[in-house]
């Protein structure tokens, strides 16, 4: 049986990090019902990503809501309002990600769902808290990197401030909700008691940053220095770093220089005895001239046999095609109530063997309202 | 309460995935012992980041593993394991990152220790899983960043493969770990059942990229293609992206091109009616060049007041002077059995408005033995 069977999940939430997390709690078997308001639904479903719109909609939104319901509801009005209310007392999970201060408006904030529902677990998840200077500041990706210091770690020393290209805070912020929500579910299981579970993106990308800061802190407040050329982390030595050779890259990891020295046959590189971290620019610029004499495979040939973390750098088309990818099942077909069907990912997370799949694609704006009356609301 | 206290989890894991894991449980109230090897111990603890070297050990080491204990024990010897065994016998969690195969031979695969501890929740947490022609690499980050095409993302177009420079995939194995032992946990209290948890790096750097990967698979397998310049996210149009100004940067998230185009004072920036995404290039050359003009106070003063998604971009110096950075209380003192101290992050989850912090930090190796064996072995 998957681990949330039978739990209903409420989620306000909108955007990234609130709809991951409630993605992994639905695919561990959790039933997650989306709050929606009529007409427009959550403002992901037309966030457009790229050029890409599937079946009138965002792909993102369709990666992160498969396997949900959706509930249009105006809970603004009174009536409307007492009818969620009404599913609200059935939850084990309450979500929302909007800014301090707006459930409690509406009469949805912590103390209002407790009086009905003493025992949930309620979960807010915030841009920059509820408490400080930036808490007004709009709760975005690129800005928390921003404002984290995040962008002084990736790319060359020269680069400026070098953003991660993903949603990092969103994703980690999404996996310490659902951390929170699965620590409160197993306290409440234990000891009959409900929860209020908070998470701030700030706080997740410091999280993320924890061994830079705690680094930081007790070395005399120096700024992290990336290195000049084939920077891969500001605090690790060569050869830590991505390499071009003659018809590729190479990635290199942590080293002994001697043996790679020896294995790799570069004279040049027997002058660095070990492996100063004060030296790492100049051992570098050793490294990269000597490693575009040769193709990709060459140099793997010689040091994965000796144990030397290497490897190749791919890109999806050459990953897709690899045997080692195709075995992981990693990739599944959805589909949506009018049928149309995509491919996504699947869960993480294999439990007793088991691979947690469901071909329950993203849902059409208030497709379940009906259901939803029925179960949980008229009845 | 912490939601996890009374727990006790059994952690022979190393490095950073499983470790990173075990330090959130143990945040959260569980009891958590590192088994580790005499003499030598964790590799971590020898693993030196940067050149800074913490009352002998590496500060990575000190992060992760503060509020554990230490158990020194040679399991490989016959007595030594049966005492081993006592301990598993009582543990709710085991967990380790060993290569697939290596717990089997020495007899501590999930089947024995199952034989001992009917209901224990045993996670194993691996590089490329225990299948496939990937399963012997080693499960390095860097090595997993350059196979799963993580490389091309960040950075811009031409600058080749740029890795994130952080530990990005063990980060978010151990967010996974921690979620999956967290679900088995919870059905464990809810059903009596024991679970198999496994984790691997490589399908957590998959899971990162969900919305990517079902872009390109949506999208006829189209490769990312990254911003000539100011890339933030190859699947963003402009304005995303960090632009340098006259005496620093700034942050620019989604944003209507003809509102910035007033609000900017950029009349060159009219001739974009709309973000088309394939425009992208273009339309950043233009920002890029007009927003060198001022300093970075001058547009944050303008864009803020009119919600425009933007924002300064600090380094950690800047960051740890704000004053809500400071409010957070996300920097903590800890104090390890010698007395030595040393300022590290907290856990980012918050329960009942209360922050968990610990005052304990990292274990000496074998630190804990007596009382352990006290506890649960001789008695």
């Amino acid at each position: 049986m998957k681990p949330l069977e039978d739990y209903l999940i409420v989620d306000f939430s909108q955007f990234l990090s609130g709809p991951s997390a409630s993605l992994r709690l639905a695919d561990m078997g959790a039933r997650v019902i989306k709050i929606e308001k009529p007409g427009t639904g959550d403002i992901c479903r037309t966030l457009y990503t790229s050029d890409l719109i599937m079946n009138g909609e965002s792909s993102v939104f369709h990666t992160i809501n498969r396997n949900k319901e959706s509930f249009a509801i105006d809970f603004k009005q009174p009536e409307e309002l007492k009818k969620l209310k009404k599913l609200l007392a059935k939850a084990d999970v309450v979500m929302h990600n909007f800014r301090p201060g707006v459930m409690e408006r509406i009469g949805l904030g912590y103390d209002e769902v407790k009086a009905i529902n003493p025992n949930v677990v309620y979960t807010e998840i915030s841009g920059f808290g509820s408490n400080g200077t930036l808490k007004n500041l709009p709760g975005q990706d690129l800005l928390l990197q921003s404002l984290t210091a995040l962008t002084w770690l990736s790319g060359n020393d020269e680069d400026g401030p070098v953003p991660m290209g993903l949603s990092i805070v969103d994703m980690l912020a999404g996996t310490h909700i659902a951390q929170g929500i699965l620590a409160a579910l197993y306290r409440k299981a234990m000891h009959q008691m409900g929860a209020l579970v908070q998470v701030s993106m700030l706080e997740s990308a410091f999280d993320f940053q924890f061994e830079t800061i705690t680094t930081f802190y007790n070395d005399g407040g120096e700024l992290p220095i990336r290195s000049k050329s084939n920077n891969a982390n500001a605090y690790l030595g060569a050869p830590y770093g991505i390499y071009q050779t003659k018809n590729g890259y190479i990635a290199l990891a942590m080293g002994s220089l001697p043996v790679l020295a020896v294995l790799l046959n570069c004279e040049e590189l027997t002058q660095f005895p070990e492996n100063k971290f004060s030296l790492k620019d100049e051992i570098k610029v050793v490294l990269a001239n000597h490693l575009q004499t040769q193709e990709t495979a060459y140099w793997l040939n010689i040091l994965e046999p000796a144990d030397i973390w290497c490897s190749d750098v791919l890109n999806y088309q050459q990953l897709f095609e690899q045997e080692g990818f195709k075995v992981l099942d990693f990739v599944q077909e959805v589909t949506m109530e009018d049928g149309y069907t995509y491919r996504t990912t699947r869960c993480p997370i294999k439990i007793d063997g088991e691979i947690f799949t469901s071909q329950k694609g993203s849902p059409k704006l208030g497709q379940d309202n009906e259901g939803i009356l029925k179960k949980f609301i008229d009845c």
